[in-house]
């Protein structure tokens, strides 16, 4: 297996990273070893967590990294580096990542800001030519999945909610992309054909209101012969829906109007059609005043074949409303008839919905079953971009601080492990330590410091404790998952099992998630802030 | 040249297209001919117009179109479809698009709200497959390249302006057609290295903060060996520019501290190994502290060899402030040492701008030459979709409504020819005729109605006229360009000439631009709305 797409490789890369190579090589300097880590500063959507995701790709991404021939004569064309030498060419023609190590946690896990989620150790240049590209294949991916899980947990875990981004996506990854990780996120599948085939991930839909649009009045009166599930006895479906629709009326179990003809020809056709899930779109004229009764009539209709109509769809005006009045009638007609599945037949929303409108139709009360969420969940309007960074934290064995002014920007220097410490109510706080320093153990005391205020600290006896700096590259082999099922199951395990605290999940104004750093990486952090501060000259 | 991404063929739809298609196949309603228009009802960003961008590789994609034999053999193996027959697959595995035709703008036509801006005319079925791929290769592109548009008419046509978006694009896709959109809407180029290899666009970049991570004070005193340009004389660059350093703060020509001797060795490694192309990023420690002297040093020992440094990026701070000490140190040093166009050497600025920020930086005054721009320009975080749609307007030669009590969802019904009308002072209207209609000519006067409003009609006799449906696809080939340098020419010639209004350009309350119908269309559209509504019984 292979990245999925194409324009993901070596050269899908920022020009600032060959120049930088070139620099590094020409002066040799190319080959000192570097650690680099990817982490984010504040967590999305003014949350207070993340759900990690991107991992497998941007693994997939590294195992076959080359620059190919086409992409080393581009570079040649160049002015800017019409000076480079041959050998440096050849060096970039020939590189890989056999010199690489990345450590990270499983893919699927709630990540905190500040705690090293790559860790990369690679040859400076190499290690340099990999930022814009890990950037780009985990920034989105983690975002995405984020507010898939920030949907999820407003949604309830009841629902089933389906992603329908692909027309408003940005560009065709961000569709395929978007699907596979609002699934990771907890979502149940998509409506992309393409992303379903990719990832194996469940697909689902059924019509648009442009099936409906196609038809006429007067093509209802149309012979729709069906056999009976069972017995295979032959009748007409369009006159078993025209009789229901009357038998509806006239016993007063849907609205008093006279509906459409047109919307109920299309639904004969896609129930005839498709009768082991005719789901039907119920808003084209009037869900209530049309919809609603010619789904009915087409439900009654198949019934009579022995098949059960799976639900509708509403797709715009007061979804908590018509949800309601929907879910009453099917009860009442299916009492009528005696159908006792009516009452649960499904009822799906869709029409611009986000974690406000999902808040929104908790309140107001809401009889869906299932959610369609398009534009929203994929291109994540509350933040569009994760800020996610790269930043150099070891060069040949020496620890690097970035300082600067804001105190959020500065780098927590030096390699570090991760670790998640939990307590008997679930997770305690991260712990970072040094790669040889104290291994924290379940049951045995270990001291956490805050990485920036030192009244700030804990002594921690966990009960257990997950490592988060695991080797998922390790120079040839993909050491990670790519069974995005059991990432899902994971992250909804996570998310569901109290494992990560209720307060740190929440929506609105969360518990920030506790940071911590092992006294040794402190003491490190502190010294080398101390050494690298200038000292000014107050006169 | 096929589609740039892998990812863009006919399984990128969602599923209830191909259950509409069947559905259409199973009632022999597939072939019926059909017309469906692609438009957006609001412009993005709150603004009046759009910049159209993704025509050219919707065409690849729509010249390419076919089901694999993969693609199959997953929707077979979907519960839903096990019903679906052999003939069906058959059909679906051999459509492609010789029935399809397509018109539409030029790309990087600037268009606005209702105007058709693909006409599409193709077999039911296949008009519906071709939807959401459309939409998705329509929405992004015409989002991004007006974005970009806002960008440039706020930077203003002196600055250079750089797209640096890849690491936080939704996707690898998100980031490549980022970057392409970005430029047609008037950008000058990209860091992105694969998009400039694809698309021909330039590529810019220098270094990263990671090049002065990466050197310790120690690093400075190496020997950097350079010759002069002209006469090959050898000499020192590190003496030269620790030298420059020392005069540069005994004249008190730069502000008195003590730079960054780490900072200083990674430039001089860097302007040692691109003396042509030298672009220092100078805020790692403190641009007046450290930065803007240290970059001079290495300018004035470049200087030395004949070569000349491009100038320095600001990525912190305030960006107004600092672009104006910058310049005026430039200029001074510049005369001290009688180098003419070291006034002249670039300020470039980055640093999470939008177009807020380069109002705030035009209204404080900065001194800048360019801008770099990433997050926001491919994110567009402003408003990160466009909501642009695909609605049947004609079947089997009937013009189609869609009504909706919400009247901006109104669609206009049956086949149009767009049309924009010119006077003397730019774009009167554009004007929207049946394609058997009148044709609006030069110097004849037209009456030109507003689709929703009887009392707003106007008589235009223009000066000129453009036609905005071309056939762009005619069943076998693809008619419309391929040259993004020329079409980002095109963008720029309609923002610049005044073919367009100021008032309908402007980022902030703009004149809204008209749209209108020809009294036939009108009156083909009111007839529909009369006999489509339903009437009420109020009793």
């Amino acid at each position: 297996m292979a990245h999925y797409n194409n324009l993901v490789r070596a050269s899908l890369t920022d020009m600032y990273q060959v120049k930088m190579a070139w620099t590094d090589f020409a002066t040799g300097r190319h080959e000192i070893p570097s650690t680099f880590d990817y982490f984010f500063r504040t967590a999305p959507f003014k949350g207070a967590f993340a759900v990690f995701g991107g991992l497998r790709q941007a693994m997939e991404f590294v195992n076959d990294y080359h620059f190919s021939a086409e992409d080393i004569f581009a570079f040649k064309m160049d002015p800017d580096m019409a000076h480079y030498t041959a050998e440096f060419w050849q060096w970039l023609g020939q590189i890989d990542c056999r010199d690489v190590r990345i450590y990270a946690p499983p893919e699927g896990t709630i990540i905190f800001p500040r705690t090293p989620v790559l860790r990369v150790e690679a040859p400076l240049a190499i290690n340099k030519l990999l930022e814009s590209t890990l950037l780009n294949q985990l920034n989105y991916p983690t975002l995405v999945a984020t507010n898939a899980a920030r949907i999820r947990l407003v949604a309830g875990w009841s629902k089933k909610i389906w992603e329908f981004g692909l027309r408003r996506a940005q560009g065709a990854d961000g569709a395929v992309s978007g699907s596979l990780y609002c699934y990771l996120g907890g979502f149940d599948g998509t409506s992309n054909c393409l992303a379903g085939r990719l990832f194996g991930i469940p697909v689902k839909g059924t019509h648009a209101h442009s099936q409906v649009q196609g038809y006429k009045d007067s093509d209802l009166h149309h012979e729709r012969i069906m056999g009976d599930r069972k017995t295979g006895e032959k009748f007409d479906l369009t006159e078993a829906a025209i009789t229901a629709r009357t038998t509806l009326q006239q016993h007063e179990l849907v609205p008093d109007a006279k509906t459409n003809d047109a919307e109920l020809a299309a639904f004969l056709d896609f129930g005839w059609k498709n009768p082991t899930n005719c789901l039907l779109l119920v808003d084209t004229f009037s869900v209530l005043r049309s919809g609603l009764t010619n789904f009915l009539a087409v439900a009654i209709a198949l019934n009579r074949a022995g098949y059960r109509a799976s639900g509708l769809r509403l797709d715009s005006g007061d979804l908590s409303y018509q949800s309601k009045e929907v879910r009453k009638t099917f009860i009442r007609v299916g009492e009528f008839f005696g159908f006792d599945y009516f009452g649960k037949m499904t009822i799906t929303e869709s029409n611009d919905l986000n974690v406000d409108v999902l808040e929104e139709l908790n309140r107001t009360g809401n009889d869906a079953d299932a959610y369609g969420i398009g534009t929203n969940a994929v291109t994540c309007e509350g933040q569009p971009a994760l800020g996610g960074v790269y930043k150099l934290v070891d060069i040949a064995g020496t620890p690097r601080i970035k300082l600067s002014e804001d105190k959020i920007k500065i780098t927590i220097p030096g390699q570090k492990n991760a670790w998640r410490l939990f307590g008997l109510q679930g997770a305690i706080l991260d712990l970072m330590t040094s790669p040889q320093g104290t291994i924290p153990m379940p049951g045995q005391d270990i001291l956490c410091c805050d990485p920036f205020d030192e009244t700030k600290r804990a002594v921690v006896c966990p009960v257990s404790v997950k490592p988060l700096s695991t080797l998922v590259w390790d120079g040839v082999n993909i050491n990670c998952s790519n069974d995005y099922t059991a990432m899902r199951s994971y992250v909804i395990e996570q998310l569901r099992s109290g494992q990560i605290r209720a307060d740190h999940l929440r929506t609105l104004n969360p518990t920030p998630y506790k940071v911590s750093l092992s006294l040794e990486l402190y003491q490190q952090m502190h010294d080398l802030m101390t050494e690298e501060t200038t000292i000014e000259r107050l006169t």
